[in-house]
């Protein structure tokens, strides 16, 4: 038996606004952060995860992680891997912490780090990579991680383990699949807003000749910007490259049906993140006016509830699931299983700071355990800070190859984590 | 001109879950508390406002309020209150801080707390108690406080233009009953969980003595508990006073069917959140499932969005606003022009810590210059911890009566603040 002796968080801060790395319509000057949290156990082992934040409140972050240790410091830690559904469920019942949400938000988030950060102690205890841990779990153990409250008109317990069974045939030849081609990723390196058209077509050229299937610009500024934008990436991209579109909730509902109207012409792969996250029965509204442009969402939805509610109303066609916005891994394999539920592919989002090195674990574990497919799904890549994790993203030929690593991958180097611990202001030398 | 010099914040917790006030299905054991935040000026004035939270991460909701100090600390404070739809919207816009809800819990309620804060010191400056300062504003003003951002396809600046307009009409003479007749309450007191059926009963019987408008029972944990206990409550309060009873997210879509067509047979006057405060579409499901049986929720709705969509859905007959849950008066503005458009009456959440002194200026600025109606109306009165407060609510024959002070009801008595500072632990003396 070991037990946690420390919850230890910290700041990081990187200074990416300078470069408008990032830009779009909604945020014209992220810096890329981490509320970092690192669980450790009285033998020495440790456990790493975080929060992605875009700079002002990263501290907020960390404090809501802060609140958690109580929940976690002293205890024995083999019940707490043992039984990560029992974790789980306790830290989202508890019922104070619970009013800061419910479910949603700092709080949210900061209980997804702790669970992360829990999974990732467990892989590395295993000696496994996460996808590959999560993937060998029986169909049983698999729906013993989810929290099926408020799931109980769209998604049962016996639902999801009729979908997990379907899966289990094909497991092992999908994990060779895996390891032969990896997983397809798409690119939004060529679309920041902030970027010249020169940089833009560049960058769309590169993409392609990567290897990867699809890239994506930000829209929702300006029409006659994104029109002209458009065409550049058409003509450099051809007829049938895929190019989705983002815009980053930039738009009123009918502004939505009449901008992505206007860029039809290019054929958008998917319109992503059209209006307010929250606003449900609007993604429904603006589905129906753009068909057959398709409607992606879900880098800010902020739980299973909304997911729930996107698929039943038909408001996407492509269900976005971020690594760390929601409680951590357990509430994205409630997202995973709403997803094959209404047969909906999942393109996750990712980007920023470590979302690729986290989320490829989920995509990989929905191939080979959920959905069984790689079809029409593909991984979000941004070629910015990878350098900064111990195991980071290998991309082949436009593919993440699966991590052989154990843990979860969200593990960051010492050096990096020293050098941007924020400081109250960023510094140059 | 004057500067703001300090926003101060102060993590005050009262040990409530010692006497079970507040118990319900899912709060067993709340310390209400608040996240207290003071903006002071060079000309030592000073706001006063707080989020209300159960406990464990107030100093979560602390730390979020101090990371806005950067937006206001040395600024002018005159051109902020003298254009609060800019600085709320400024508030909600800042790109980095909007990334850790958007625009929902911790984050958003701090931002409520400053706004709020903004909006005593702008009060007490003009003298006026909030309610008659929103009052005495005209419809141009009051529309210029509104974000209409992701409210197009609902409510248009025209349209809350127009209910304003046809209100003002009469706000003299609705001014006037206001002081002769106040604004009618309803009493949570007899309902909570963790009282006896004695004390239910007693409470009951004093609560219609007392001349409220209406009681509400906490349910939702047994089935059989809650006939017993509605049953006493007819028994006491006969067979046409209004009850109320509120499962505080406690179920399942299908089983807050089942289970509220069980109570029906006692005439529940509304249920209140019988699930998850996030599932507009469930909360339709529900409302069509209990007709006639009304459905009210809205205390933990985060923002205008869910708002829109709860009325667009038609899954709620009765809106519940909540003083510190949003991002304090303007969303509620938002909110009681949302209600007014959709035809539905606002019966505010209170209670907790303060709540009841915050939002009876928002349904009295309703009631004068927004719906124009007390009609079905009422707020939630609940008898604790109002001897904490400068300016506790008056009560007269069951109604709030209106507040003369100057400022938003919100300050806190400063013996009570330093006896209740969080001090790691309750301690008792």
């Amino acid at each position: 038996m070991s037990r946690i002796v420390a919850l230890d968080t910290t700041d990081i801060r990187f200074p990416t606004s300078l470069s408008l790395d990032g830009s779009d319509a909604m945020n014209p000057d992220p810096d890329y952060s981490a509320a970092y949290a690192v669980v450790r156990t009285d033998v020495d082992d440790a456990g790493h995860a975080f929060v992605f934040t875009i700079g002002r409140g990263n501290d907020v972050q960390v404090a809501a992680i802060d609140a958690l240790a109580g929940h976690l410091v002293g205890r024995e830690i083999e019940p707490l891997l043992d039984d990560m559904g029992g974790t789980f469920r306790e830290l989202i019942r508890d019922s104070q912490l619970r009013w800061l949400g419910p479910e949603k938000g700092v709080m949210h988030m900061a209980i997804g780090a702790v669970i992360n950060a829990l999974w990732d102690i467990k892989a590395k205890r295993a000696g496994l990579p996460l996808w590959q841990l999560l993937a060998r779990m029986t169909p049983e153990e698999i729906v013993g991680l989810v929290d099926f409250r408020y799931l109980g008109n769209a998604l049962t317990r016996d639902d999801a383990l009729a979908i997990l069974r379907d899966a289990v045939p094909g497991r092992a030849e999908r994990e060779q699949q895996l390891f032969a081609t990896g997983y397809p990723g798409y690119t939004t390196s060529p679309g920041w807003l902030g970027y010249s058209d020169e940089k833009l077509e560049r960058l769309a050229r590169e993409a392609m000749a990567a290897g990867f299937t699809q890239i994506k610009l930000k829209v929702g500024a300006d029409l006659h910007d994104d029109i002209r934008r458009f065409r550049k990436a058409r003509e450099v991209c051809g007829p049938d490259f895929p190019i989705a579109i983002d815009a980053n909730q930039r738009w009123e509902v009918a502004e939505a049906i009449e901008w992505v109207n206007a860029l039809a012409e290019f054929r958008p792969a998917w319109v992503e993140e059209p209006t307010s996250p929250d606003d449900i029965l609007g993604h429904a509204e603006i589905a129906r006016g753009v068909a057959p442009i398709r409607v992606a969402t879900g880098e800010h939805a902020q739980n299973r509830m909304i997911f729930k509610q996107l698929l039943q109303a038909n408001a996407i066609e492509v269900m976005q699931i971020d690594a760390v916005r929601v409680a951590g891994v357990n509430e994205n394999i409630a997202n995973l299983l709403l997803a094959a539920k209404f047969g909906v592919p999942v393109c996750p989002h990712a980007g920023g700071v470590g979302l690729c090195e986290a989320v490829q674990h989920l995509s990989m574990f929905d191939f080979v355990a959920v959905s069984g497919s790689r079809e029409g799904r593909m991984i979000e890549y941004v070629d910015h800070l990878h350098e900064h994790f111990v195991t980071p993203t290998a991309i082949r030929g436009g593919s993440y190859m699966p991590p052989s690593a154990s843990g979860s991958g969200m593990e960051m180097k010492a050096d990096s984590i020293a050098e941007y611990t924020w400081k109250g202001q960023h510094v140059f030398v």
